[in-house]
């Protein structure tokens, strides 16, 4: 039987936007005392901010790391997920006995697959990681914008892998609750990549190319809130959505072509003229989309 | 020189979404009394609702339009462009003398033209009629949610015609920021059209587009907020957005190919795994989108 997540030691690796918000998570919402809260970074400011405004009891840089994950019950990486593969393969030895990790990377299959392999290599020490994406990030990026992500409400998909311990599964679900989650949706790695091509990468993509087709930044003079809406994702965190956007690219893919034949439709009624038959689709992809909301 | 706002009889042709804000505005913060504010629509009920909610004095059914024109020295056309257009030719000769026209049409380049006819036509009546669109609509269409129509903060833009009397225009622009909008743009019929098809009918499209090529409504379990931002706007107004379309189409093609232009150097970016280009690209997307945020 685990201990309550209060009485854990928990690490956080990259205390960039999202690690910043789980450790506000963990210490305003799960009620994590300071004293049991760490993190590493490669910016001691960032680690230095963090320990005064009450957040973490200590930090550590990048060389550090195993110092930390030897005092950790549970670690959180919230790293881009080349760097997390790094981290994983650099630390592996230095995971505590009976560690619980989990990550936040928005991609999942290479994550999952290195998952798996440090489960089997330190079997021996009962090691756990279930890898995981908290559907919650912000526009801005760094630990400076962190209170930006609002974990309240939003939906948070884990993608356990065969090592997982159901009882490991139940604890994170537990403390993803606890940080404010509404949703917790459990998937295959595979179908987690598919599916968020599509809510994720596909209306990254198509934000960024919004942007790129207009270069005149007084534009807006003529928004009316649609064209805010539809962009203010492109204002991404660039190495991070490059690594997700390629990473990704085989279902992003498919996805990319699958829009491209929906608007190809849509372009045919529009230049055909064809008043009752675009009413007709219009009407259905309203409807659908008042379906989704109510979901 | 013209009397006060709320000295006029003002008419409402068209108690929709932006028909019923509009009342709602010249009620609660241009403060015309209910006994100077007069509607026509074809629906009797949300004429009696408007009456009752102390909106309007007087409603009058379709057929009764002349006699409310009879009566207004402002009106707002608050109509579909097709059903603006016909109310135009239907209704020219009851428009009292002296009378200021506007509408609230989402493509101006017909409507200019017809603005521009009444005005020659009417010309001994000294009427006048300026063209303009609020930017400021909601997902939802009709009377009962008008109240989601929220003017504070937006952009209107007035596409004068030749025949605007300048004392007309400022006016009317007085009239506009009383209601709440924060910025007036004065375009041509053409450059409006040319600039909405961007900002607001191609992202219609997109969303259009992107809940068409997804079927599952219980998709929005893998949804952050990218995928709701981006799709919010499909709950559009069907038979409306058919006429937006087709009626600028020749514009709106011209931006879907920009965008496309756009998507495909992505993609090629994306696909050929370039990193550092990728990276940089997406970068200069983000400084532009930011610089659009500080206009």
């Amino acid at each position: 039987m685990r201990k309550k997540i209060e009485e854990c030691n928990t690490g956080i690796a990259g205390l960039g936007l999202m690690g910043g918000a789980v450790a506000r998570a963990l210490r305003e919402k799960c009620d994590v005392p300071q004293d049991r809260l760490f993190a590493c970074d490669r910016d001691s400011k960032t680690l230095n901010t963090a320990r005064q405004e009450g957040l973490i009891c200590k930090g550590f840089d990048a060389s550090g790391a195993g110092e930390m994950l030897a005092l950790c019950d549970i670690v959180f990486l919230c790293l881009n997920p080349s760097a997390a593969l790094r981290f994983l393969e650099q630390w592996k030895d230095s995971f505590k006995s009976g560690c619980l990790v989990t990550d936040v990377a928005g991609t999942k299959e290479s994550i999952a697959a290195a998952a798996q392999k440090l489960c089997e290599y330190r079997k021996s020490d009962n090691i756990d990681f279930i890898p995981g994406h908290p559907m919650a990030g912000a526009e801005k990026s760094g630990f400076e914008n962190s209170r930006l992500c609002n974990f309240s409400g939003k939906n948070y998909i884990l993608t356990p892998i065969s090592h997982n311990k159901t009882e490991n599964t139940e604890f994170l679900k537990n403390i993803i609750r606890s940080m404010g989650f509404s949703r917790v949706t459990e998937v295959s790695p595979a179908e987690h990549d598919r599916k968020i091509a599509f809510t994720s990468q596909l209306c990254h993509v198509i934000a960024a190319a919004l942007i790129d087709c207009e270069s005149d930044v007084k534009i807006t003079r003529f928004g009316g809130g649609s064209f805010e809406d539809l962009t203010r994702i492109a204002m991404l965190n660039a190495p991070m959505w490059t690594e997700l956007f390629i990473e990704n690219r085989i279902s992003l893919f498919e996805r990319i072509a699958q829009f491209e034949k929906s608007l190809d439709e849509l372009k045919a009624l529009i230049g055909g003229s064809e008043f009752a038959k675009l009413e007709e689709k219009l009407a259905i992809i309203r409807d659908r989309r008042m379906e989704m909301s109510a979901d």
